[in-house]
């Protein structure tokens, strides 16, 4: 069987993609390696989704899932290994089987980096959270707590502290790595408290979710509780592309090098979403790629239609 | 009243901008000519929107409007005549009135091009479209005729070949204004009928909707009638970006030079949906644009703060 497009990734990127291509009358591969509905999934509460006013990103997920399904697009839970173009048709290797295409929307997403401390996965939607842009809004007038030193942790304070009452940024070292202009505005927020060189160590929590992060002092190694329902977790992300790195280019960080438009060095590979280099990564700038991706997908088959004959 | 931002067009794109920048917690003006929803709310069902499997264009914009309305919104139905800025403020003015904001997101939309025939209007939803990509696969395995010349009427023509039986193609003048390989592209689809030198007169309709296209020979002025249930019209679309090309550059068409990014050529100017230069206009497009409009100007005015004080 030669799909007309295989979709690497089932989130919201690639689910997007595959209802462009499915009312475009394609033959549509999804492959997923963990849950269909990626990072979004795992957020208990969504309310910045235009049409939606307030859902579960499980919800919102099996929205989608269900519209497509519809469609009828092929699906596996799998792990992709590796990708290959030869005689203008892909190849992607999976850990349980094989499969062909004439295109590739790379739809991969990211992982947010966590803290690695105990219980921290439990405490996700109950009092922690890696984007402040879509979660802060459920904390206005409230302390917040945020972890993180770079641009992200920048601009995910400043956002706080419009709308919270306090909000205290725990830097590992004793400075940021961000853009000084960022730096420079957090510090004229009379409700922003930096306080540097500690790391976090534990989370304390009650039945209704996270109470109070535990620091220790990486100098002189004292600990202290910050009492706080909200703690942002903002050290980082990694895409996994390295995979793909033969057939398009990444940036230092791992992201696909790309324009809005979803292409990439190699005619018939797409990329959509977060995996990609970009400003703004938000459920509807997932969906915009998705459905820019799957329209280029499909104009690319059209205008080479004679490649597989 | 200073507004943080103020927002020219309450379509997709101006209602998913507002919904981002009162989630951060900014006063927000909308000023919308018609009416909320913008293009999308004349189209009578729509399928191509991440978690909604099908419903009405206008029924889809109450949704968005609903939605920012909770969040406290200020409307204001008027037209805009001009925009200037001047000591960082941005004044807009409208035939009702005048505003000023600290940041401008102009999401004014395009229109799309009509024939200009008696009944046209009436038809839209009932057999005429004006985008393929949005109701082209409504009638998957039908004949349908398209009118147009240039790229987007070749990439429609493609696009409904794909699905449908039989394409005609009806061009004003004896050739196609557009890519040579789409050209090629459409010559080499068994199921597309290209006739030249015709333009359109007259529909034929029912209780139902369009049941047939008059067409007029522009050589001989023969007329004909081509028996359809469907016609796409891709004649061009018409921005209305005039009074904003001191403060933002235009392109040829008119439409304001701009990237994923959403910026312009004035610091705290942001454009955002059809009304930039742009590949894929869709909900979903237009959705990412004004997520990212406004959390750019966000961004902008945290950087600033000093600059209204």
């Amino acid at each position: 069987m030669l799909y007309d497009i295989l979709i690497i990734g089932g989130g919201i990127a690639g689910m997007t993609s595959a209802l462009y291509a499915k009312r475009n009358n394609k033959n549509v591969l999804i492959i997923e390696k963990e849950a269909f509905g990626g990072q979004i999934a795992s957020s208990p509460k969504v309310e910045n989704f235009p049409t939606i006013q307030s859902i579960s990103g499980l919800e919102l997920s099996d929205r989608i899932f269900t519209q497509i399904t519809e469609y009828g697009v092929d699906f596996e839970l799998d792990t992709v290994v590796s990708l290959k173009k030869e005689n203008d048709i892909f190849t992607v290797i999976t850990v349980y089987g094989e499969y062909q295409s004439k295109t590739v929307v790379i739809a991969s997403g990211v992982e947010h980096k966590t803290l690695r401390i105990p219980g921290e996965e439990d405490l996700v939607g109950k009092g922690i959270s890696y984007c402040a842009v879509c979660d802060g809004p459920f904390y206005k007038g409230e302390e917040v707590v945020l972890v993180g030193d770079g641009n992200t942790a920048l601009q995910y304070a400043l956002l706080l502290s419009e709308y919270c009452s306090k909000v205290k940024v725990c830097t590992l070292f004793d400075r940021f790595f961000g853009d000084e202009s960022h730096v420079t505005a957090l510090m004229k927020k009379d409700n922003v408290e930096v306080i540097q060189n500690v790391a976090t160590v534990a989370f304390e929590k009650d039945n209704s979710g996270l109470t109070g992060v535990v620091f220790e002092n990486r100098i002189d190694k004292s600990r202290f509780t910050i009492a706080t329902k909200a703690l942002f977790v903002a050290i980082g992300q990694i895409p996994d592309n390295d995979i793909y790195s033969s057939l398009a280019d990444l940036d230092k960080y791992g992201y696909i090098l790309s324009d809005e438009n979803c292409t990439t060095k190699t005619e018939g590979l797409f990329v959509a979403g977060d995996c990609r280099v970009k400003a703004v990564r938000q459920l509807t700038t997932a969906a915009a790629d998705g459905a820019v991706a799957a329209l280029n997908a499909c104009n690319y088959i059209l205008k080479h239609v004679d490649l597989w004959k």
